[in-house]
């Protein structure tokens, strides 16, 4: 007989964090954007897992994707059914052991899941801020975090930040514009600059999202917005993030059980699967937040008007590993190794490593023994 | 001094077709499709370069892709700036040369440029057949086809048929299914069946179409419908129909000069490029005609209950050529590779050849030498 209640026995389980609780760091000071626009204060919906120790050094910051959000490890109650979305590399004993480490993770800010973003009421007007809010860039994501690790939490310097895909462009961002504040920086599936080809689909769900009359303009109640436009959107992005490999070899040609007897509705299983993806996310995620967030993904440039990393890399002290994945074509494993030369032609200490994965973009968050070896190697390097 | 008149010079230009005009095949007996539906007649809306000879063994038949229509080679009028969408391959003198051969091209059945389609009127209400319209399939476009030929052109067998994409489809349906009636068979960039990622864009690009609310159940009347729809599908397949380098080359990061004061506009030249895609492809195609064709290309699959193309291609006795193109990640040189080496199992006369070209899916439309002189040279053999 075990008497324990679930509560314990969830927390007992090995390897698992168990249940976790998001906080707001409220921050009462105007917040300037690299726009030159600003807010008279904001908020950052954040969780923390491990514990700070007395020596202060021992922080792990996690930087989250376009549609991911502060909770990233843990249950919020025993009811769950899902973990936060990087559970499989951050607990006790995992690869980012939070026996060893104080991680945090917090919402972008211009977010939509507790941070204040577009969807945030403006404190002039008591409505939403929509497209008031001002233009969000990665420089500005960072150092809203920074604020958050420094006011709030008392980390006077990271460890280590680590990110994938738009979190690894934090990451980037974060050791060029704070190099002292960091040791030791891991981006996964990222990129230096957005490519032609990502600019373009991120376009098209924004035209999705636009043209639907229910944006208006920007102008919607919470809850409301262009329902229609945003699956849309989220259904394209989402086979960017996967694989024609990893799609056959989930799907392929596979049909419905059901069928109905309306033309067009789904039929293949992947379409089903697509529809899935875009409803869930109409429910978890502002319209504005993405057209924020795509923008900010857009314009993120390393090269500069020089056409040179170097030039953005040159004040680098972190020691830096870099990781691509085999079948990601969103932001291909020459992206990725393209940064680590530039910051090897600048004398600095970088790895890069290449998985083979048939995941597509996707692979950083999927179950991936090797980058779990890679990351904890190189945090304990 | 040249006192030739305009239209005399155009035609007397080398290795131009110059003025041709499109003709009407009407069918007035029934057309049952392969759904078992049918329709009381129909039109196919074709044009011809080139002249039949005395023993009628000279024709081509050349088949569009999804976003294709009749007029392939030529100009309309002396005032048009544009030629047919295959002009740079079909002329005298050129790979498929119409000194040598009789080159006929239609409309496909389902089609929205003059043949009849979902936005034909229904003979029974008098109004646009819209969703009435039969389910139709790549088998179905090729038999209206046949009937084209044999029963309007007098063609009672056919030298070649050749086509790309959608093409491409038609091509290996025709060989199947009239294996007596044409001798040599060219696909390009296209596959034995479509792969679970580009049934996924499809889709997406139904969902844009369906849940405009223009679309109204696929009940418009012509030049109504769902604009922004159909805009947003045809801007995210463009996507699918170059690449990454290719778009990378062409613009990179170029922004555009005039900026506007609205967020969300247009800011990167690619941008405003699939802006221009999407807009003028709602001038000119119609959204019905766009579900009904891509899904015949979601269902068109040569592999068939059994797995194996070899079934599909037994009774085949054309000549074969089959041509990937390096850059083509909607139909990979893989699939291309796939026809052939299934073929090869059966002992068919067949080729495959790859061809190292950066403007992806697109690559078979545009000025390829490599790909002209594999043409003229496998119809010479």
């Amino acid at each position: 007989m075990n008497d324990a209640s679930p509560q314990e026995l969830l927390e007992d389980q090995p390897g698992e964090i168990g249940l976790v609780r998001w906080q707001d760091y409220v921050c009462t000071e105007p917040f300037t954007f690299d726009s030159g626009q600003s807010i008279p204060g904001f908020t950052l919906r954040y969780e923390t897992y491990g514990r700070l120790n007395a020596t202060r050094d021992n922080a792990i910051l996690v930087c989250h994707a376009l549609s991911g959000d502060h909770h990233c490890a843990g249950v919020h109650s025993i009811h769950d059914s899902k973990s936060g979305w990087w559970n499989n590399i951050i607990g006790p004993g995992k690869a980012i052991d939070t026996n060893q480490w104080f991680v945090v993770c917090a919402n972008c800010l211009g977010g939509c899941q507790g941070s204040t973003g577009p969807s945030s009421p403006n404190p002039k007007t008591g409505k939403p801020y929509n497209l008031d809010f001002p233009t969000i860039t990665v420089r500005d994501m960072v150092r809203a975090q920074k604020l958050l690790l420094e006011k709030e939490l008392g980390v006077q310097s990271l460890y280590a930040v680590i990110g994938g895909s738009m979190g690894g462009m934090q990451v980037l961002q974060f050791m060029i514009d704070y190099p002292d504040y960091v040791r030791r920086v891991i981006a996964l599936a990222t990129t230096g600059r957005q490519s032609a080809q990502a600019i373009a689909f991120n376009e098209v769900g924004r035209c999705a999202i636009t043209q639907d009359p229910g944006w208006n303009g920007g102008s919607y109640e919470q809850g409301q917005g262009p329902h229609v436009g945003l699956a849309v959107a989220r259904m394209m992005a989402h086979i960017t993030y996967l694989s024609d490999k990893g799609l056959e070899e989930k799907f392929g040609r596979s049909r419905k059980s059901e069928s109905t007897d309306r033309q067009f509705d789904a039929e293949f299983e992947v379409e089903s699967y697509l529809h899935y993806q875009g409803q869930s996310f109409i429910n978890r995620f502002d319209a504005n937040t993405y057209l924020y967030f795509t923008k900010a993904l857009d314009r993120f440039d390393l090269y500069g008007e020089g056409g040179r990393m170097e030039d953005s890399f040159a004040g680098v002290k972190s020691k830096v590993l870099t990781v691509g994945f085999t079948s990601d074509w969103l932001y291909p494993p020459q992206q990725n190794r393209d940064l680590a030369h530039a910051l090897m032609r600048c004398g600095k200490h970088v790895t890069y490593a290449q998985l083979d994965m048939t995941l597509g973009h996707d692979s950083f968050l999927v179950h991936a023994p090797e980058l779990y070896r890679l990351v904890s190697g190189f945090l304990a390097e």
